[in-house]
């Protein structure tokens, strides 16, 4: 049966890239050896690291005064790297969700964290819209897409200070102006790659302004300076995503993709509204185009389990959603194709004419 | 032309770790998802957390006090989070090499350092044996295998207070008493598994000690109640050291593969002593079964070049030697078949012969 991947993530690859990691697992770059077996100190994985590099710079239209950084650890590790190495006082932060709440506490090692904002109230099902950000913060921080809640924040913030995002599960899926961050920073494993790194986009006249000492593997400019060669670098996921930005690139890059994602995620949520079987958890105006989540609608609160099992059979993976919201939520990456949209639709439509 | 890998780290991997890897790839578990796709939430992929643990101790006879620990960012950021986690005021280091001197150096930031001794004055050839451990440290660290200089710590130590030890390039290579140490960790891309992934054994009660307040990721008892889940785990890499430790395990674990080992060192480190090219660095008796270094003699220094370019003819990869030691270092781990050192040794003395 064919299968349908909605993970939230890790998530679905373009083929192509994992054609490819197949491929350099027998022989890298016509050198014999396999990927996983290469120094990477070899002049080929050296190009894949400039080349992942620049593919960041060209796909998101990086400015040159940043720079992209790839480290294991994931974006969980840049919950405290990041106020390590931009907060000297106090720092903003919106309180969108449970990532949000532990980049929160994370951050309060550092210095004051003024939460200007919480959505907590109604189970983050919205993002909030009325805050001040403080002038006096070091950075304001944000979550934009909110995979648990299925909330996204559609538009680039305006801000007194540098604005820190947290940009996991939403980056390249939707263009976005790198010149009014500060710091972008997220796990790979939604839209760049598989899990085992995450990417930093960084401002780099930001850095070197607190007074603290860093240990060497927290510091950014350490990374910078080599080249996030610093240590071995997680070499393999980093292919990954080399090859993942390569075929985003053959797409037409990060504006045709959203095209893309703009029609899958308004095909879903037409159907959850149409559908009197379903309700959609997200307040409308926030709703994300990277995780659609929604619950059986009041009258047929008993079929939950039977649609689970249902779309399961009909070959969904994935689709449950996450404890804390109940119901489901379907995860529909860049690599999510248009047809796996198509197939869920047809099933919910079908499990509607079954209950009817 | 077949090649043979040598290479420092990462390096060669078993054939049976790296087919299982593809296989993944195209379809892990006979879910119809790839390695790469799945979710870490997924009772497949649980199980193979679990397993994988279960490999380490049963491979090292790691007792049930111990947890091993599989994380992000490698076994640099392991410098800094081992003495976080178990440095209250002071903690003894054997300074064998530049890894060792980057271990000395975070551990700074949590406390007072001792170098017990250092065997810097000569390039780190030798291994210190008289020093005397502290009885008032926290503990005390050494690094077993010193990847560039090639020398090794051969035996258990005994210690007044724990053992720490960075194993990043011996581990599972010889048998060790995992009882005599506190803290044992490194990074994977040598004997366990490709980059991306550290691993950490530790005695449980040993945490939980300090003073200071943990960030979460830095914090070895929040990753030991999350079985090494508190974020997204690098899968990948951590299927592939599950696939590697499968492997050695066929074979017939630790205790086989030292045997092996120590006769691959044996016979390459003959051959340096009997060819009147070459010229061994490390003293004799601290001489590493995993790393080979060694330079051209006095006479024939002028050849290095010549050699470095004919061993490539003849499939050498990565022989090489670190720019601080010069000359050629063949690293021959696990996974490096008794044939490649052959042929390395053939090469040795086919070269000899042409410059006689």
């Amino acid at each position: 049966m064919k299968k349908y991947n909605f993970n939230a993530g890790p998530c679905v690859l373009p083929k192509a890239a994992t054609e490819s990691a197949i491929e350099a697992i027998r022989d890298f770059d016509n050198s014999g050896i396999g990927i996983l077996e290469i120094s990477h100190r070899s002049p080929g994985w050296e190009r894949i690291m400039k080349e992942t590099a620049a593919l960041w710079h060209e796909l998101l239209h990086i400015p040159e005064n940043y720079k992209v950084l790839f480290l294991g650890g994931g974006a969980s590790a840049e919950f405290f790297m990041v106020p390590a190495n931009l907060m000297n006082k106090k720092a903003a932060y919106l309180q969108t969700g449970v990532w949000a709440k532990k980049a929160i506490k994370e951050a309060k090692f550092y210095g004051e964290v003024e939460v200007v904002a919480s959505s907590e109230d109604k189970n983050y099902s919205y993002v909030p819209q009325d805050y001040a950000i403080p002038a006096d913060a070091d950075y304001f921080h944000i979550t934009t897409n909110n995979t648990i809640y299925g909330t996204e924040i559609h538009k680039d913030i305006d801000s007194p200070v540098p604005v820190v995002a947290d940009m996991s599960s939403d980056i390249m899926s939707r263009p976005v102006d790198v010149s009014k961050y500060g710091l972008i920073y997220g796990g790979a494993q939604k839209n760049v790659g598989p899990a085992g790194v995450a990417f930093v986009i960084i401002r780099e006249d930001l850095l070197g302004k607190v007074d603290r000492k860093l240990q060497s593997m927290v510091d950014y400019r350490l990374h910078i300076e080599n080249g996030s060669m610093f240590n071995t670098p997680p070499v393999f996921s980093i292919f990954v995503m080399h090859e993942t930005l390569k075929w985003l690139k053959s797409l037409g890059g990060v504006e045709a993709i959203h095209q893309i994602n703009k029609e899958k995620a308004a095909a879903l949520y037409a159907e959850i509204d149409r559908n009197k079987l379903f309700v959609g958890t997200a307040a409308k105006e926030d709703r994300s185009i990277m995780n659609v989540c929604f619950v059986m609608s009041e009258a047929y609160k008993d079929k939950e389990a039977d649609f689970l099992e249902y779309a399961k059979g009909r070959g969904m993976v994935g689709i449950k959603g996450h404890r804390s919201v109940g119901g489901f939520r379907a995860s529909i990456y860049n690599a999510c194709p248009r047809e796996a949209v198509d197939a869920l639709i047809a099933c919910m439509k079908d499990f509607e004419k079954l209950n009817s």
